[in-house]
Parts: structure tokens; sequence; C-alpha cells
């Protein structure tokens, strides 16, 4: 059985054929995300992009991420923390029943203000799958990092950062944008000068302003300040997490994004484990298996 | 002797006619910010806005905010803190020497990265002339926020927070957008509600996302989340502060945005004075008779 594994986002979607070991044969990605495909074309968009990987009568086709919204093909609503792939799979959205399904996100009720992820649960089981670690804490850095904790195998609960999307507002559409370059690579020891700022016990509501009156007085230059910011990002991310000395953790992401965060997290004394898209692939198909096996249920 | 006193801010700026006393004859805005005046155009402005103000050949013109920085009419450097009205009454920036003249802002150098203001240390001088108060907490909210320390008439420190500016981002261009009314009235209740939150040792980059989450689970409408938002904000500037229990604190801005911070901090235990525009009146009235005033020294 072959299965076409599919991470359908908010403004892009991956694919991958995947065989009956959950090898990738072949990927693909698009500019397709959800808020790009009218309501009820969903089925179009699918065959017209994995048409051919379909093709086959055994094989399957399961997809995670924002096509499981409101605002995507089926609503598959949240599935409660604490959850592992047993509470997952049994939530299931079928699109065709046996052949295409949808997987829930996970939300996190126990606090007084709730939080929500979508897809990053099927990271977190490919990852547990895949370094065999069923305890931790598992990060995915992004627009909307999130910090997960794994006991058994299950996630027992989780944050959501707005990192990503706090450092494009302001490289973008704030004072700072104007004298920062954004486009400048990575300055490891500017960016580290950031992650230390942001433990200051002030709020990033004033350290951010820094990156305006370094660039002012000629501290930094305009390269050196996008560093400077993403460190005072990433690292405020981190400040709020208990003391990372020793403690492992699973870094699943984009590698440049992946790479930031290991350093900061590193500069903390914390062991860095790192997986990319190969987690996404390995969580669907791990669903995969206990959603389309036929059970015998006595 | 009147006084033409100005505040020229980037986008906007606004004068008054002030009698001997320092009393406002009349007052104007205009939507003439230093970003709207080619360079070299700024003495036309002044005379289209103002000359008729300007016609007794007794009268002075003290000018204050963004006016006196590099993009504007002549750059004025900021004075370090510590300062009172005579540091700044020395640093003034002279147009026309005995007439028309420039206050320069401060600058806080005391910290590993500096702080700046322009504009509102004359807010603060004023204030101190109307409440009698030459020791205390000043606060001015706005786009960028300050919290003065004053110890005997003088800015010993101050700090900047992005407040406004993060506000207007998160409500106009992140995903919280889509679904907060940044229109609806101020919800007391609610707003209070964000302030407590703000304070739960978590970041903003993770309270932010409870703007989403508590709609997305209808905790909260769409008019209710603009004044949530607005809480988390106001009460992770608050946060940084120590305790405002007992604490006396002189809060000068805009009347709507001044209500809200009188209430976050009253919630903490402080006594809160409230202080509008006439506190820029009374600031640049007070600094216009050293600078304005033939000194015999001998």
């Amino acid at each position: 059985m072959q299965l076409v594994a599919i991470d359908w986002g908010t403004s892009s979607l991956r694919g991958a054929l995947l065989d009956a070991r959950g090898k990738p044969l072949e990927e693909r990605s698009h500019p397709r995300g959800i808020l790009s495909v009218p309501a009820g074309q969903f089925p179009d968009v699918l065959q017209e992009l994995f048409g051919d990987w379909l093709l086959q009568p055994d094989t399957r086709c399961l997809i995670s991420g924002m096509a499981g919204s409101k605002q995507g093909w089926v609503e598959a609503p949240y599935c409660p923390c604490p959850a592992g792939a047993d509470e997952v799979g049994r939530a299931i959205a079928h699109i065709e029943p046996g052949r295409i399904a949808i997987v829930p996100g996970l939300c996190d009720m126990q606090r007084e203000v709730p939080d929500v992820m979508r897809g990053e649960e099927v990271q977190i089981f490919g990852a547990m799958a895949l370094t065999g670690s069923r305890d931790g804490l598992f990060v995915l850095p992004g627009t909307h990092s999130k910090w997960a904790t794994v006991r058994q195998g299950r996630v027992t609960g989780f944050r959501t950062f707005m990192t990503g999307e706090f450092y494009a507002l302001l490289a973008q559409h704030s004072i700072l944008g104007r004298t920062l370059d954004a486009a400048a690579p990575l300055d490891e020891a500017t960016f580290l000068q950031g992650v230390t700022q942001s433990d200051n016990g002030q709020s990033l509501l004033h350290n951010a302003f820094g990156a305006r009156t370094l660039g002012l007085f000629d501290r930094l230059q305009a390269g050196e300040l996008a560093s400077y910011l993403s460190g005072l990002l990433i690292g405020e991310e981190l400040r709020t997490q208990s003391t990372h000395a020793g403690q492992d953790i699973v870094l699943i992401g984009a590698p440049a994004l992946g790479e930031r965060y290991a350093l900061a997290l590193r500069s903390t004394g914390a062991t860095v484990r790192t997986l990319g898209s190969e987690a996404t692939w390995a969580g669907l198909h791990a669903l995969s298996r206990s959603i389309f096996t036929p059970r015998n249920d006595a």
C-alpha cells in the first residue's frame, strides 16, 4: 500500500508519495494553500496536483494541516490533549472512508486560555517514530512556533508563540524596518547578543526599540540589526520556558530557522536533535497504518 | 512677549499661541509632520501655518519633537540624562538666535542599549511646572510610550516601549486582525482581563495568540478581542516596572489612551494624575523663558 501524504497549509502545501515502509518516492510543493482554494474545489485541486499518484486503487491519502480547519476542506474538530496517535486516529475526518482522510489538530484546554495546533501534531508523532523518543520537549519553530510536552507517546500540553509573525511584522511594517536589512545573512554573534538581551527582565516592547537605537548610534549596522531582532524574538520565546541546561529537546522545522533555534537553545546548555520535513511524512505514515487498516474489533 | 509653541512630530504637528503667562490664546493642528516637508522647506511651512502669529517683532517661537531629528529642520543632538531644563536649555538649536529655536531630545546612555526621546522631555518639564512635582515617575503613553524617572526636577533615566506600534501592527497586519474589531469601544472588564493575563510569566509572543484562540472558541467576541489585546499590551508594559502599589504616577497623553493606562495602573494600586496637551505648552513656555531671556553672565 502506497500513501499520498499531504501537509496542506494556509498559503502552500507539500505532498509526498510514500512506499509501504514510509519511504518518500517523490515530493511536490505547490503555492495552493487553503486560502487559494474556493469552497467545494478541494477534490479538484487534490486531483489536479496528485491525481497521478492516486491512480492505484490501493493507494491511500492522508492530509494534515489547515485543510482540516473551518476554512478548509472538511472541519476536523481539534482533539483535546493529552492525546497520542490513538486519540488522533479515532478523531480523523474521513473524506472517502478507507481511502482519503484528514487529521484533526490538537487543542490544549487545560489552562484559562486555550491553545491550538494543526499539522504540528503529525510532525511530533513522526519525530517520535524517527527518534524513538516518547518523552520530552518537542519544539517546532515557525510563523507560530509550538512547544509541546510529550509523556509516554502522548502530547500532554503545548504552547504557541507568534515569534515568526512578530518578526515579519516588525521587519516589514514597523519603524525598525526603515533601518534594518532583513535580507542580510545571519550574524551569529549579534544574534546571540539579542538572545542575551531578551533575558534582561524588560519586555519585548522595550527591547525591540533597542533595534532602533543601536542603529541610531551606529552600534549595529543594517544587516546586524536583523540578526539582533531575530535573537531578541527567539530569545524571548525561550526565556519563558523552564531552564534548558542538560535538557534534551527535539527540534522540528526548516533548516534555516532550525539553525537559529539550535544556536539559541545550545547557548542555554540544552541538547538538541533536529529533524526536517521527514517528520511530517513519518507522522502521516505512522497514523495511516491505524486509520486505513481494518480493525477486527470484537 | 508671546510664544508660538510647536510640537512638530513625524506625521503631524500642533501649535499654540501662548501669552506671556503661558496661557494658550489659540491652538492649531496640521497633518504636516516632518516626513511631509521637503528638505529646506521648513521655514516656508512655519510661515505658511503660523506666519500671522509671528508678525509681532517680540514674538518668539520654540519647537519640540522630530523637527530636531536628523530628518527634521535642524538636528539638535540628544541631551544626555540626567538632564533638567537647564541642560536642555543649553543644548538648544537656534534657528534665528533670540527668536526661533528647536529643543533637543534626551538620550539615556546609562545602560548597554541606549534609549531616546524627542518631544516627551518638554511634556515632562511642563507636567512638573503644572503639578509642582519634581520627583516621581512620569508615563507618556503612545506609539512609543516613555517611562521617565525624575529626581529633583531632572530626568535621571527613561525607557521606551513600542506598545502603541505593536497594537497597530497586530490589529492591522497580523492573523489577529482577521477576527478582531479594532473600531469597537473599550470594554473595561475584558481590557483588565488582558492586563491580568499579561502577568502570567509567559511571553507576549504566547499571550497574543490567546486573542486568536479566545475568538476561535467563542469565549470573546470581535469587539472584546480588541480590548483584550489592548490590555495584554499595556499590561505587558506595566509588568516590567517595579510594583506600583501606593506609587504616585504622572500620566501625560491623549485622553482615550490615558484612560486605558489609568485603568491599568490603578488596578495595581498606583495613584495617577493625568495631564493632556497642556503639558506640552507649559513645557515649551517654561523652557522659553531661559532660552530667550538675555542673561547677564558676569
